[in-house]
C-alpha cells in the first residue's frame, strides 16, 4: 500500500519532510510525494497521486490570513470531498490557519504536531481502523492538546 | 439491511456508541461502524460504507466554535448530499455545534438526543416511511423539545 | 405524468398537504409524497423521487434562524441543482425562512401562498411551459405579493 | 447553430425579450427560450437547454436584496459551472442584482446594457472567438462604462 | 505538450499576453490562448482547452472589489478543482483581486509578477515537478516577496 503526500510551496513550514518523517517513524509504508502551488492546488494533487496507485492521500495545506484565503479554503475542502467521494478513498487533510498562534514558534509546533498526529490517523485508516474507533468522542485535538470527553 | 455509523474521534461525546444503543433498542438491523478523525472525513466515510453495503448512513459530527468550523461545516454538508445523490440512499447527518450550548451537560444532553431520534429517523426512513409523513410538519427538533406546528 | 413531493417533518407547517391540496385543484397529475427529517435531506429525497419514476419535484424546506441554518441552507441549494443537473429535470424548491415574518400568522400565510403558487409553476413547467414565458420579467413573487415589471 | 436563452418570472425587467431582440440584430443565430421561476432554476434551464441542442446558453438571473438571495446567487453561480464542465459548452450568465442602482430607471439601463452586451460575448464566443481575445485585458463592464486597461 | 491560457475581458491588464510572453522565455511549449468574458466563465474555458488538448491550464482572473465578486470568485474556485478532479489535470489558478493593492501601478506590478511565477510553476509541474518539490515549505507568494520558511 502506498501513501500519497501532498504539500505546497506557499506554506511556511515543510510540512511534507515532517510528514515523510513521521510516516517512516510510524510504518513501513511506502509513499509518493507530490507538491504543488497552493492549496487550490491541493484536490488535483490527491487526484493525480490515486492514479498513480496510492491508497490514501494525506494533503498538507497552509491558508493565510485574509478573507480570500479563507473562501479558497472552502474551495479546496469541498474538492477534498469530491475527489473523496468519487474514488471512494480517504483523502487526510491537515491545514494550518495562519492566523491559529501568535507567534511563529507557537505555529510551528501546531503544524508539526498536526503533520505527524495526522500521519497516524492515515496510517491507521489504512492498517487498522480500530484503533481510531477506540478513540471516538474522546476529542481529539491535531496540533493542540486533545480536550478530552464530556461525560455525564 | 445494514445501518453504516460514522462518528469522529474529534468529537467530545462517544456518540456512535449512543447511536448503537439507540439502533439495537429500536430495530433488530446490522451495522458497521467507522471511525474517522473528523467532519471533513464523514463524507468518505459514509462513501466507503455504502460501498461495504450499507443501506442507510448516519454521520456523527462535531463542529468546532470558529469560523474556520463553520466553513468546514459547509463542505462537510456538500459533500453528505454528493454521497447522497450519487448513491441514491440517506446519509442522515447528526451534527452537534459546540456553541449551541452554555454548559457541558446542556451539550451532553442534546447531543444524546439528537442521535437517538436521528437513529430512529433513519430506521424509519428505511422501514416505515410512513411514520415520518405522519410527522410532516410538525416541527420536530432533534436534540431540543419540539416546537410544534404552526396552525391556521 | 407524476409530481414528486418533499418535505419535512423539521418543517412548523404541513407544507406537504398544502401542496397536495393545490396540485389537486390545479392539475389531474398523479404524485409521490415522501417526508424527511430536515432540508439537508432533500437533495437526496429528490433524487429518490426521481428514481421512482417523477417527472419534477417539489422539496418544501423550512430554514431557521441561525447562522449555521443559512449554511445549510447553501448546502441544501447546490445538492438540488445538483440532482437537477444530472437527471436533467426540475427540482422546484419551496423554502421558508423563518425570520422572514414577524409573526407565525404572517409566516403561515407566506408559506402557504408560496406553497400554491409554486405547484402551479411546477405543473406549468410540466405541461404548459409557454404560460411562465408569459410571465417572464413581470417581477413574480411567491409568498409576497408581486412586485410587478420595472418598464421604460 | 443554436442558442439558449433561459430567464425567469421573478426577473423585474423582460430581460429574455431584450436579449432575443440583440441576438436578432447581431446574428443569424436561431434560438429556443425557456423560461423558470428564479436564479436556482436557472442551471437545470440550462442543462435542459442543452440536452434540445442548443450551442450555447444564456441566463439572465435576477437577484434580490437579501442575504438569502445572495446565498442563492453562489449555489446558482456553482450549478452555473458545473453544467459547463459536465458539457464543455458555455452558459453566459448576465446577473442583475437588486442592489446595484440607487433608482429604478438606472436599474433598466444597466440591466438592458448587461444583456446586449453579453448577447454579443455569447454570440462572438460562438462564432468568432478572435473578437473576445482581441479585448482581452481592457476591463470591459457589461452594463456599465468600461474602466479600460491598466497599462505601464 | 500544450498549454492553455485562458483568461478574461474584464481582467484590466493583457495577463494572456504576460503569460504568453513568460511561456516563451521559460520553455519551448505550445499555447493555445482562450479569452472569455469574466471569471466565472474561466472553468468551462479550462475544460474546452483540455478537450482540445491541452496538457494543462492557466486561468488569469481578475476579481472585483464587491461582496457579489467575492461570492463568484468561490464559485469560480469550485469549478476549478471540479474541472481538475473530473481531468486529472491541473488548472493553475492566477487571481488578482482588484482591494489587492492601493494604486494600480502597485496593482500591474503583483499582477505581472504572479502571472509570470505561476507560468513557470505550470511549466515545472509538466516538465520539472521535483523543482517544486524543493521549494516545498518555503513560503513562496506570487506576485509579492516570498515570505521565507519558518525554521527551528
Amino acid at each position: 500500500m502506498i501513501v500519497g503526500i501532498a504539500d505546497t510551496t506557499f506554506s511556511r513550514i515543510d510540512m511534507g519532510k515532517i510528514a515523510i518523517d513521521e510516516l517512516r517513524k510510524y510504518s513501513p509504508l511506502k509513499y509518493i510525494r507530490y507538491t504543488v502551488p497552493g492549496i487550490k492546488d491541493l484536490p488535483a494533487a490527491a487526484k493525480i497521486l490515486f492514479d498513480k496507485g496510492c491508497d490514501i492521500v494525506i494533503t498538507l495545506g497552509w491558508v493565510g490570513k485574509t478573507d480570500t484565503d479563507k473562501l479558497s479554503y472552502v474551495a479546496m475542502s469541498v474538492g477534498k470531498i469530491l475527489v473523496e467521494v468519487l474514488t471512494g478513498k480517504h483523502v487526510i487533510d491537515v491545514t494550518i490557519h495562519e492566523d491559529e498562534a501568535e507567534d511563529e514558534k507557537e505555529l510551528y509546533r501546531i503544524a508539526e504536531n498536526r503533520v505527524r498526529e495526522h500521519v497516524r490517523n492515515a496510517v491507521d485508516l489504512l492498517l487498522n481502523p480500530k484503533k481510531l474507533q477506540k478513540l471516538a468522542g474522546t476529542g481529539q485535538r491535531q496540533g493542540y492538546e486533545d480536550v478530552g470527553p464530556i461525560l455525564f
